[in-house]
């Protein structure tokens, strides 16, 4: 039975396993500070297209976003999401386990609106409030959707004028940078944020995201930040191999494109059966809001998860597509749908 | 030049990577509920020889260390551990972080006695003072020494009596159960402690730890504290992968056991020129006493470590072998030390 | 210029000054071993009808919330509240720099549906999200508004059924207690909730809030943790001397009845101008609605705050009466509601 | 009975008390926002001699302790101190509880030397350990010795070359004002630390300790850091019109030098009982060293603290003198002191 549960089902994109092979018995500098980091950060910095950024390669997606937000922020300050964010929602309390507040707004299609900072920063004025300084959005977000550089840049705009650090959560950055809706480029996302990270794990790696440190003073001693909340790994290398080969040949934008590829053809199947979509649907993660007939008979060919049942008894579910996901699984998918 | 700096320069034991290969296109559940961890959690009680201890796979030990400490003790509650110890030492305050203190005594050979355990609790005796609950030991020691079962035994015995939990950080453990000083199991340690880790990262692995949870009080919610503190990996299975390989036929003893060799010939040639040890050798971490000159000839081929400077001049210098360490390298050394 | 804008306006009811200048050449142990403090605890017990609750003296609010929550929760625990629940929007993160989220629902008149807290439950399904293991209400609430014994006992049943803790913040419990809606006794609350606590701050003491432990299994240890969180006084006598006083003859219930009997007439004067209330008027918090020239010309005679400005430009306002609110305050007050 | 056990036995100096029954029905603004608080503030400044530092006033001194050091530090760092240092030993891990590790040094007399700063900062050398950052004295020490200008100013330069803060715990710093052997005055600690407290509650205020910030870098958004840690009190005019008390006519002074006389005439007694010192006496807390059979004569009329058995079976005890401690009850000591 194939799963579309998830873009992290399969090991690593052979090239990277390769690679892996290929260095397997070098002997490394533990704790990141090897050759392959070194090219991997240069490699990514050449993307970036600034030279100054700093890059850190850290295990996981929790530890980066907990690890991050701790660092930047002071015992009486917070962090602003919306409700859906991934901070918020799925991370079992990991933020506050550190000491702070996440604050939320209500989503529009996932994503933040700056009006909404606005509105929170007027609702927080004095010392018996938390205090907003830091803004946290995904791209794509949690409900598949992608942020464009108008947008990015208007709440970039609102958080600089306000003194707000602004940390994007790229977890799934290769996708939304392959959808059809996105006009936004790695350089653009380190222009106008403060620190953001490019996901590894959902992207044909084993481990690993690469979090870029734009703004100079969050910077300082932020490997003592990363060993303190145990994130730092002994063989650093690895990841450094892993993000060397995802950016010395353009891999890592394939892998996201091949995974936005899959999707459309699912997007289709669903949109000329008339089947509509709880969210635009325009990355990887699709969203369809099926009946419970039409839930069980791709229940019964295919792994996703169901993301909310509604009063009318529909349901909105999760298909996902990655890097490793096979036409003939898609092709599979899309006669199961043109049957329903 | 060959580097005896550390067990975690290297990638992975052939039959690891082999492993991981082989399965690397297959579809697995996510947060390590997969077959992969099932299998290797099996064959780990097997070892044990318990079926109702909780097992689970961290990447780190760092990480391990601050999850399984802060899931344990209340906000009141401290650790109590050798002033060598590693979460005292080397860890930048991470199990502070999470809010507890760790008090200290001196070590003797890197190691922690009964008679201290009791000197602590006489001397916290009430609410104005932090309140000892847990006691952290390594085994090997952070100074490559090793508990007796006597030695264990006799902790263990005053943590049960004084309601203290026991918990034994087994980075090393495999050099650990190889040493010739060595009388303990697996099982042994299963009953005398009440958590304690299976080091995979320094023992051939890509990266994880087996954290063992032997004491049912401490098991409930576990998986919720994995996340919380950004432990819960995505591709959990790779972790179960890599257990499974080590555990199937004896990888796991193989390959301590292969480090301890490699050791016990560079202890030899130390011996023969008299050098003597800052600490008994009697593992895969080795800390010869050299003169300034030795030192520097040693350096001229061979990376390793300078632990402690000695108001004499001399040094203490550590020098690691591993699953990896080739026996031409370890003859190469022997030849240098012989020419001293 | 007089002020409604709180009340902790003043210093002490004259019988708690008076009690204070008596003993003050006293010698008494420190950290609320003495016998001011067991005898204020004895005289609460009785009020309470229960010898086995375990009582607390803390010098504030925030601190005992914060103390109280930290204390049962675990890491990967959260407490849950409504969105107008003072630990959420007034105590700048403090819950969460002790390590814990706040999780809320949606309030109706200021108080918690046991129907939300199911909700909760309900939505909080996995190891992905913090785990709901603490609710924490307050009466009155922070819209002046007080739970009946059949709410409370809803809230009780429905926490008790799914091993949820009950906290009960009663900073206004005095004023909750003399409402014309209540029909709690101190004593009924003691059976409903896990832990509460009697404000003394708020009802004619300098300083101090008596907190109830009433389970069992909340405790063990407790005064080693309200030193850990700096709340252990070192002249805890004053507080004892405070409760003693306030529950020894009653003082406690007057103060709460003279500010109700205050607050009812204001509320009597803007009914008869047919102003209306924000929220149900039945404590010593009133939130009448005023427009911009009635706001006005009440602020050119009186102190109070503006809770809320509405689109339609009226505003919420809060006129707070207290243990030291003066007849003639109030009937001036009358008099210029009269006259708008 | 009489007690020597400590210095916050009584209530408030009677000065002290009257202002309060003075202006108990005053209505003032809450949190510290009061014409007293900025009455006291003014007048603690003028004794400073600096009108730039910021003063706030907390309720209690392992509170100050926590709620300072954890203002200052990011997760990576920590405070360091003598192993007999306060917040090491007796404040139950609440340092720590905010996620900060105490590093410690072996005292002499209590006090802290520069070159043991220096030490500490080339042990913790690279991101695997806790960055110091800040270093924690007490003035009185903990066995109540002092510390003169010159090393104060030995210490505070060591700081200021490695760009550590200077924090300076002055619960007792009336007593080492008033010592035989102090040179210090106020503006001198002002201009050689960052932060200091003076404190109120063992010197005849019923509770609140004085925070002084003069470091600028550290003044930044403290109210809100002080709400954060549950410190800002409700009533906090009640501290201003303490502290008002205290320093608009040299009271707090008088209090330290009433105190520090009380002990001059014990010392006496012992010195001329030929009864040696634990440490050397020049304050308001003496340690004569007892035998057992000295020390049960003088229990049998006073009460007085055990601090330490020797392993010779004498004891080094503790006598506490102060503004409470009449001359009687001196006379009374000595005179039993003389017939040991």
């Amino acid at each position: 039975m194939y799963s579309f549960a998830n873009d992290y089902s399969e090991g690593a994109h052979p090239k990277i396993l390769e690679a892996m092979l290929k260095s397997n018995l070098e002997q490394n500098p533990g704790y990141g500070l090897d050759s392959h980091c070194e090219r991997a950060k240069a490699l990514i910095k050449k993307e970036i297209g600034q030279n100054d950024v700093e890059i850190h390669f850290i295990p996981g997606g929790t530890q980066t976003n907990l690890l991050a937000i701790s660092s930047i922020l002071r015992p009486h300050q917070c962090v602003v999401t919306v409700d859906t964010g991934h901070i918020n929602v799925h991370e079992t309390g990991a933020i506050e386990a550190t000491g702070h507040k996440v604050v939320t707004v209500p989503n529009e299609e996932g994503k933040l609106k700056p009006e909404q900072i606005i509105k929170v920063l007027n609702y927080h004025k004095d010392e018996h409030m938390v205090q907003p300084k830091l803004v946290y959005i995904s791209d794509t977000t949690e409900l598949g959707t992608v942020y464009t550089k108008e947008e990015l840049s208007a709440i970039s705009k609102v958080c600089r004028q306000h003194n707000l650090y602004l940390f994007l959560d790229g977890a799934r950055l290769s996708s939304a940078l392959a959808s059809d809706k996105n006009d936004l480029e790695l350089k653009d996302i380190a222009s106008l944020v403060d620190l953001f990270y490019i996901g590894g794990t959902k992207n044909g790696a084993l481990l690993g995201e690469a979090l870029v440190l734009c703004n100079d003073t969050i910077k300082e001693d932020f490997r003592y930040l990363i060993k303190t909340r145990g994130a730092m790994m002994a063989k650093g290398f690895l990841m450094g191999i892993q993000f060397e080969t995802l950016f010395e040949d353009g891999l890592y934008y394939e892998l996201g494109e091949h995974a936005n590829q899959m999707a459309r053809q699912i997007i289709k199947a669903f949109q000329k059966k008339k089947i509509v979509f709880y969210q635009p649907p325009c990355s990887n993660q699709l969203f369809p809001i099926l009946t419970e007939s039409e839930k069980q008979k791709l229940e019964s060919s295919f792994i996703f998860q169901v993301e909310q049942e509604f009063p009318n008894g529909t349901y909105a579910v999760r298909f996902v597509t990655s890097w490793a996901t096979t036409l003939e699984s898609v092709q599979q998918l899309v006669r199961a749908i043109e049957t329903l």
